[in-house]
């Protein structure tokens, strides 16, 4: 498997790495939250830009970047718009949500961009290419919050993923029963035992919480913990997240 | 699903049980082990006998276990001769493996009997009589600490348990991959969901931990954790595994 080295971080060795959501509303707040997060023992922000008020306006969110920027000057960035359809927390056009991620990828100040695999294929192609270009590496999500699909469903996306160009293939699903966790945690043991790219994956609410550990033993590269507020059900606390890594990565 | 109450420890309920291991060789190491035990959060202590020194002289056996009785009165105990074949320390015959179990059993002072499924059913058969006339509970336990058996195994050797009379089945494994630890997993969670009796699963070893955690996602009722000294590969510290275990409890 090859690793994806971003910064200091190294995807795809080692225990999972850890990610913290950035959610805030004003650039007040997110300079707040980039402050605190600089206290706290994580691998990556990610910069979850749908919940910025001013997300329309491509010029306050590249001010707000070099805010986060200037407070976290090390620590790798992955830029994510969240879609509504899956999960996030504002509805925008496609042409839009494309040129949002083209903009900040093409900024060069970003280290890892989030793109969607559920558009269209020459739109997201496009992206790769923008992202790749300017040295940013590209985590394709997919996100299912009503459901687990099919080991075999799962399996596909993420090969699709990598297929399509992604460093970091991610997948994020919901399970109705512990059956479905194990749906999940075995689909990324199969792709994680032939991929090329190391992936991230998660079953979510308390029901998952266990994916969000056992990534160094089933092969999930990335795990989210929660900061000051979490962006997705089942995360954990970012500092009880780590104690567990660290604990089960003295087992190997 | 049943639960399997035990002096105060109910299992089938909430978080896996604690269970921890006292192995010491004489009366005095026991002793000694019993008052540390005393100071740590455990549920139960599983007295592995096959590391006592003396564990040949019944009346020697009955005088330890009124002395680890008089230092944990209220800390239920499993009374556990690990056979040489399943991982112990010291082979003996079956009927002197039989004569052993029986006389504990029949002294009433122990709170639970360990019989291993590989011997004569009508041994076992008679052992559990024994044992439930005397108010003990039954822990029917199988290893294989060479490989984890296909999951259709697994249950079959679980169903085969409860079926004979066990209150609680066990069965643990070892893992030469992630994906047999799914299997475990996938084992016990099939298991738990039919099941009338709550059933104790693990994988061993370093590979194998996540299932020592994830007891209460997937349906294990007890984990082992090792405080002076583990007594099987992948027991981590228990304080750490009390840690874990009750963070994932508040998932739920």
């Amino acid at each position: 498997m090859n690793k994806v080295v971003v910064k200091n971080v190294t995807f795809g060795e080692g225990a999972p790495k850890i990610c913290v959501p950035m959610v805030g509303k004003t650039v007040a707040a997110l300079k707040e939250e980039a402050e605190m997060l600089k206290t706290i023992d994580l691998d990556v922000v990610e910069w979850r830009v749908d919940f910025f008020e001013d997300v329309k306006d491509l010029v306050k969110v590249k001010a707000a970047l070099d805010e986060i920027r200037a407070i976290l000057p090390e620590t790798p960035i992955l830029f994510t718009f969240r879609s509504a359809k899956e999960g996030g927390e504002l509805a925008v056009s496609d042409e839009f949500y494309f040129e949002l991620n083209e903009t900040l990828a093409g900024t060069g100040k970003i280290d890892l961009v989030d793109v969607e695999l559920f558009n269209e294929e020459a739109d997201v192609l496009r992206l790769i290419e923008t992202a790749h270009k300017n040295n940013v590496k590209v985590v394709m999500s997919n996100h299912d919050f009503d459901k687990t699909p099919a080991k075999e469903e799962i399996v596909s996306r993420l090969t699709r993923m990598e297929a399509l160009g992604a460093d970091l293939p991610k997948i994020a699903v919901m399970p109705k029963s512990a059956g479905d966790v194990l749906t999940l945690l075995d689909a990324t043991n199969t792709v994680s035992e032939k991929a090329n790219q190391p992936i991230i994956t998660m079953s979510m609410a308390g029901t998952g919480v266990i994916s969000r550990l056992a990534g160094e033993v089933f092969g999930s590269a990335m795990t989210f913990g929660a900061a000051k507020k979490a962006s997705a059900p089942g995360q954990i606390d970012v500092n009880e997240l780590r104690h567990v890594l660290d604990l089960l990565h003295k087992q190997f």
